[in-house]
């Protein structure tokens, strides 16, 4: 046969799990999208059909609402180790587990003045609107013996109005670009970073608060960071998250450059003092970057996938 | 000729401004998507093609940039006023303006307590994180006497987790739906209210309170309604903005039933007391009404549109 | 009580059906995305939430399914009809039901020589490649006594690589744009028309091959138009499909002008001779306008929906 | 200093191209969406924020559209290896670049008969209309000596209504799946091939027809296989490729399953005998592997992008 099989997955992706935890009159909120992808020996159903080792995509699917039953939903990231685990250790041919999931965070709706008076601040304790922020991410990989969790965010858009100035490169005959000494400085942060725990006898990080941490860190260094390129600010932004979280050893960053063009409004007799500027949607710089604590191998991938 | 033309209009839609305001080291932001539609003597143009009467659409966008410096951009509303004010007044041929504008929302971000003490707090006074929760929409039409103002929002998302039923309805052969005595109520706002603010000789709204004030009503009234239906919430929702905002007088609602099942979890031997549900794509309740002030005309359209 | 209810309506949005057909080994696909919007003696459910009158829109959906296979579907049209009889028939509260349909075409795909010669022709007569042009559209109105039957398309991308002109137009203090005499136009059409069948003692179009002449009149005048500006093809294309085709008085279209922009390539040294582009995606320019038959009144709303 | 910098890159993303070329009146067009993507020595902007060895992405910008006149556009994978070579044999600082490439597809309009006979055929040979099916897709890497050309496509709808079983799989307790003996098999093909092209001196792939190629050998074994599982197909659409294209080495597919659900239709006293299916958008079964000529090494990485 001249053609083999080489690296395959499969499994149920975008399961969307909703877990309500009642507290009393108190409800919390988890909401997920969790995919999973399975991997072991899967020659056959490849080259024959024989689905004798293949676990159904539909199981997987029912094993993540089950899981949110039995386990509840602590963290995604812990939500990912039991799914992972589970579908390694139960199933001899399946090799690897690798738990995707999406988590979209809400907040509650404050009650109002006359209803907190007349029937109590419990009333709105069950209502919430979305955050619409940014989507938080996680990423569970298990052979059976190591695990690796690289968490991060996506759509998370952050600009600097002043503080970012862009001059000093190389000119070629294609350059037409003028040097820039206070422009706006603008991206759609996606993030990834690694855990250095990988397994079951270290302690565990405490994974929602890394992530706000983690986050926290992020922001801050985006909006101290005087910048001369936007990878400057990609470099600071990874390295304060390596300085300051101790459990993460590396952090991978796709920044597109959000371009916000001054408007010329001299044929209108008008000067543009940095005031006014046209959102461009394309194309745009895109910088890309992996920022790793000193000694560690790099293992995010290059490029960051949507799921 | 058996053909002749009917309503028609032309403009430069989506032109996408930001306008930064500097007061001393504290910058603000406002980030709006602008788009102008034209009508009035245009038969020509359609008929021979002859340009006599056509302001260019590229002449508006520029006029949204210029305006954005000449009166800076105090609300979306203000703005449409202008813009909708200029084009009737200053072209002939031209007999009606209508704006409609998209706003984004920012928020600051916090300075890191070792920044603050080292650099002061007016450090990150020019750093923004994109809010990212629902986006405000306003149009503003205007004939050269009357003024229409339509505001409102979309893609706001939000859910009971309790206090929902559904239940007494009509059974026709095709019903196998169950009664429902305690699910989750969750929806995608789309909503427009109207002013009645008219002209220029009335007292002007203050549109930024006014939107705040609406979109608090409004989640208030979602949160505390406890529901037998969507449309009961709906009704609700409406209600309560046009008696609480006399600067309103009619409120259209679309409101997707976002709907989360609750998960089967029988056959893996587990019960789910309401706590692991299933959320829904398609298909989706679609619930649709207009609330109106006590003998006031109807004049928002049914259809709400996406611009 | 100082508000009141006005215009409404609910139904279940998205049914994705597919309906197969098979004639032998020769296999047949319809493939719809259908929206039930009903309204009639609503208002209880608004004011108290009692649904007494409310067939849930559960229901809608399954008599979507039910009906696929009770009557097939010949056509969305067609199918549409039998709906919006069906419930405003059958529910005595129910006066008026507006069904809106998407249409997916697909092809089919050709069989392999070496396929064809073993084992025959017919072995892959059952498989389909989405044809992923325009997504064709329906909207069937029904209030007991006249129906509305108002079809389009959007979605289709067309372009004109010369024969495009625009100059002569009015220029203000804020017009910097160059006239044009050798231009692309090109455009994403979004069009509906309506149909002047009314009832049931009239004869029915033929809704598919209508929609095939509507289309293909729409595209040849938009190929053979020598334009000086989009509002002029724009005419011409609603007026060819008038003029072609007697079951339809009234069609409007919205079509976004889809900028391409010859790139100043002289800060290279390369003369730009109508060869290269930048294909830009916002602002654009938007030009909307009702044909009509003469004597006929207009009745397709102005805004286009995206369902 | 604790934190290195790792892999890292940057260029231009999403540069839209369109390139007219004029054979008489009979004109051609390319449609492109270019991304450029630099990396080499570039620790200092990241680390400083020196801009001495970054050409920026504004003249990759400029680059792609000089070289539209330049060199034309022949192919999408022709067009990326002038880009390639260009970027990495005149700046000294940059080591590799990779060019994606996404290609839209145009069909000719017709011309109408009474046109054609009066003003002839050539009337329209400058009129288009986008095929809208698949996006093809080619990504170029170039380090200097080593060519690496991963072509694809994205966004290919196929369906077959039968010939498609799902049995004899694994059942743990959390399986309630039925199985299937005559189902719907239907998928978004996302694919990419990597050609054993590997150099200048190579005679080069005839890049346009083995695109079509490729695409029919693909199609036809998607349609002629009787799948016992997606797995088999997929290996059957991979293995077809290798065994009939001798310039490609290594198929990877990521295949969604998008599931057509048989409507239970016994509630309302109907029969569904496979006609009626409801077409379910999440979630889906995701099945993604590689298929290699015997002998040879992989090289697509296991997520394929979007861009």
């Amino acid at each position: 046969m001249p053609t083999i099989l080489g690296q395959n997955q499969y499994g149920k992706a975008e399961n969307r799990v909703v877990r309500i935890t009642r507290d009393g009159a108190t409800h919390h909120i988890k909401d997920l999208n969790v995919s999973v992808a399975l991997s072991g020996d899967m020659e056959e159903v490849h080259y024959s059909g024989s689905n004798a080792n293949v676990l159904p995509t539909d199981t997987t699917k029912n094993t993540v609402y089950a899981f949110a039953k039995e386990y509840g939903i602590e963290s995604a990231e812990q939500f990912g180790i039991h799914l992972a685990r589970h579908f390694v250790t139960s199933q001899e041919p399946i090799k690897q587990a690798r738990i995707r999931i999406e988590e979209y965070a809400w907040e509650r709706i404050e009650a109002s003045d006359a209803n907190s008076k007349f029937i109590g601040a419990d009333a709105v304790k069950h209502s919430f609107v979305r955050k619409g922020q940014e989507t938080r991410v996680t990423q569970i990989t298990f052979d059976g013996e190591n695990w690796e969790v690289i968490s991060g965010l996506k759509d998370l858009v952050v600009m600097n109005s002043t503080n970012s100035e862009f001059w000093g490169y190389v000119k070629d005959k294609y350059t037409t670009l003028k040097e820039a000494y206070d422009r706006i400085l603008a991206t759609q942060v996606s993030g990834r970073w690694r855990f250095n725990w990988s397994g079951d006898e270290q302690k565990m990080p405490n994974w929602e608060k890394s992530y706000d941490q983690v986050k926290k860190h992020m922001l801050q260094a985006f909006a101290e960071t005087y910048s001369l390129s936007l990878q400057q600010t990609l470099y600071q932004m990874g390295a304060r998250i390596i300085n300051n979280r101790s459990e993460i050893d590396e952090v991978r960053f796709s920044l597109p450059n959000k371009h916000h063009f001054l408007v010329d409004l001299e044929p209108f007799g008008l000067e543009n003092d940095n005031e006014v500027y046209f959102a461009a949607d394309r194309p745009y710089g895109l910088i890309e970057a992996t920022i790793l604590r000193d000694g560690c191998e790099p293992r995010i991938p290059v490029d960051l996938t949507n799921l």
